[in-house]
């Protein structure tokens, strides 16, 4: 098998072939990946904003689409032949260890989901089946972007019908979130992003307003913009702690609520103003958007069919996984939402 | 008429006697004090937490006990003659400005409810009727200390029964919220301050465990006793930053609830870890305890009688207007639950 490898933190992925599948065990299940998604996890993981990484060297990406090769002891949710989604949200079905993949004199080690590789070992639970018909490219979103940003708005914050809205940061989730946020009928919904092409984007998909977060300060912009109140509520996804403190900021005194997606490296905080919780500002985080996959990802298909979701535009650019180095540093610099990676 | 001034920030405040009382207008109630309380809010307000204070002289307090002397256009809530609570958290009636006292050349400003003074104008949406038999001493608890730390509890946390709750800081509103705590039977009831007869007295009004956080780290301490789970809920009126961000640190992944009472000083932040809130941790700020002072103090009147409440301990200590200033040095330097200012 062939798969990006992480060997130094801080250093590009290897591209090593020849790596050794592993007997499966109890739980695990043998994909081949056909398609692979890239997110800001693999971006930290391999630029070290997760603190040291014990596991080097190891394999990467955790949403993809693929087709059921075998099935070790117990697994009854696929069948060889399947095909599947393969996503780091837990759902049912048996847990287990990722593959321990031999190459040389070493072990390359894996997490539970890997899938910037052409074959993996997978856990069950973190498998489920391709709803039929599902074009395989978007199904990568199914792994991660979509139960994150959808869940995000449908699960978690549940906003109700004509009210004000921002989000920021327009990767795979802000604008998965985007796209939920919109069925809410909002007054308004501001989009909040330092990349120009994602800021059309989000117009395309329904914002009303749009800030370039680059050029002016986006707290002030969105106070502008709702008559000095702030907003109903705030989605985040840009990253950083900055826009989880910005979100925050931006919704209104007296039950204005902001939910956060992004993870900063571990050892950042947030800073937030302690008045602002008295005057009725919430704030709280996001786990996988509150998303069940076996539950969400046929609800979130059939939107897809039924043309709620226009997610063709959420892949902005395919890349070899040779060119996996590429899709990093094109999505650390903000200049693709999605990136999809062909094996 | 007889009240302690602040004609500086940051200097002790000024007896002044043979201010007069302003003529009433509409929705103003003029009472004469029989006792006050002092709280942190007024110990910020003298030592400049607050910022620029652009309301200089101006009268203090917010929390007491009186007698009506006279109401002005418009009050209904209230008759002369009529004994009243008075305290800081708007309830039913006229909504009105304080008094401005002239004396001498100029005028002393005052905020809808003000208490260190022998005389005030007091908005009637700031007074409730004090409830026939309730002790005229702990009648000032019932405005500011009681609605707030019970209602913290009882109105906003809600906590189930038999859950592990910890309080940090042990002044009028900490103790209450560690009364209406003791009424949801919790497994584990963690007294945290830096004072040892606070602590004591937490003991006696049912802590299981006390930290005295003046040489340990709480947070640390608390997780040793909860198996390294952390607390189900936090309460928090320990006053600074610190003790915020450690009663968030101090609630369980997965559903640990934090709520704090505190208002530091206005230019400081709290510091809070992102991943910590995807962890399901959950933090909010408190408003007077959600109180409803209408509905509220009458229910609150009512858990004293039944013996719910053994409020008397929290009375540490009782001063003239004239010793106003140790008063409050004694609140700053956490020496005393809540002060009595006798008028
Ligand atoms: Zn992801
Ligand atoms: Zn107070």
């Amino acid at each position: 098998m062939k798969a990006a490898v992480l060997f130094k933190t801080g250093e590009p992925l290897q591209i090593i072939d020849g790596i050794k599948v592993p007997t499966l065990t109890k739980g695990q299940v043998h994909v081949r990946v056909i398609y692979s998604g890239l997110c800001h996890s693999q971006v930290m993981e391999v630029k070290g904003g997760r603190g040291e990484d014990k596991y080097l060297p190891h394999l990467l990406g955790h949403e993809g689409v693929g087709i059921v090769e075998s099935i070790g002891e117990g697994v009854t949710k696929v069948q060889p032949g399947d095909k599947v989604i393969i996503g780091w949200i837990k759902g049912e079905g048996l847990d287990a260890p990722g593959g321990k993949y031999p190459h040389k004199d070493y072990l390359i080690n894996s997490g539970s989901a890997t899938t910037l590789t052409d074959q993996t070992i997978v856990a069950e639970n973190r498998l489920v089946k391709l709803p039929s018909g599902f074009p395989e490219k978007l199904a990568i979103l199914l792994g991660c972007a979509l139960p994150t940003g959808l869940g995000l708005v449908l699960n978690e914050l549940k906003p109700e019908k004509h009210k004000t809205i921002a989000i920021f940061g327009l990767g795979g989730i802000g604008m998965s979130a985007l796209l939920a946020a919109k069925l809410s009928n909002p007054t308004s919904l501001i989009a909040i992003d330092v990349n120009e092409d994602k800021l059309k984007l989000a117009k395309q998909f329904g914002a009303t307003h749009c800030i370039n977060s680059s050029t002016c300060d986006p707290v002030q912009e969105i106070y502008r913009l709702t008559e000095q109140t702030g907003v109903d509520y705030s989605l985040e996804a840009g990253g950083t702690t900055t826009t989880i403190e910005q979100a925050f900021e931006s919704v209104r005194d007296g039950g204005g609520q902001c939910i956060f997606a992004s993870h900063p490296s571990n050892e950042l905080k947030i800073q937030l103003e302690p008045h602002a919780f008295h005057r009725g500002k919430y704030i709280r985080g996001s786990w996988g958007g509150g998303s069940q996959p076996d539950k969400d990802i046929p609800l979130f298909a059939d939107m897809y069919f039924k043309g709620d979701l226009n997610l063709e535009p959420l892949i902005s650019k395919e890349y070899t996984l040779d060119g996996i180095n590429e899709a990093i540093d094109d999505l650390e610099n903000q200049k693709i939402v999605r990136a999809l990676i062909t094996l």
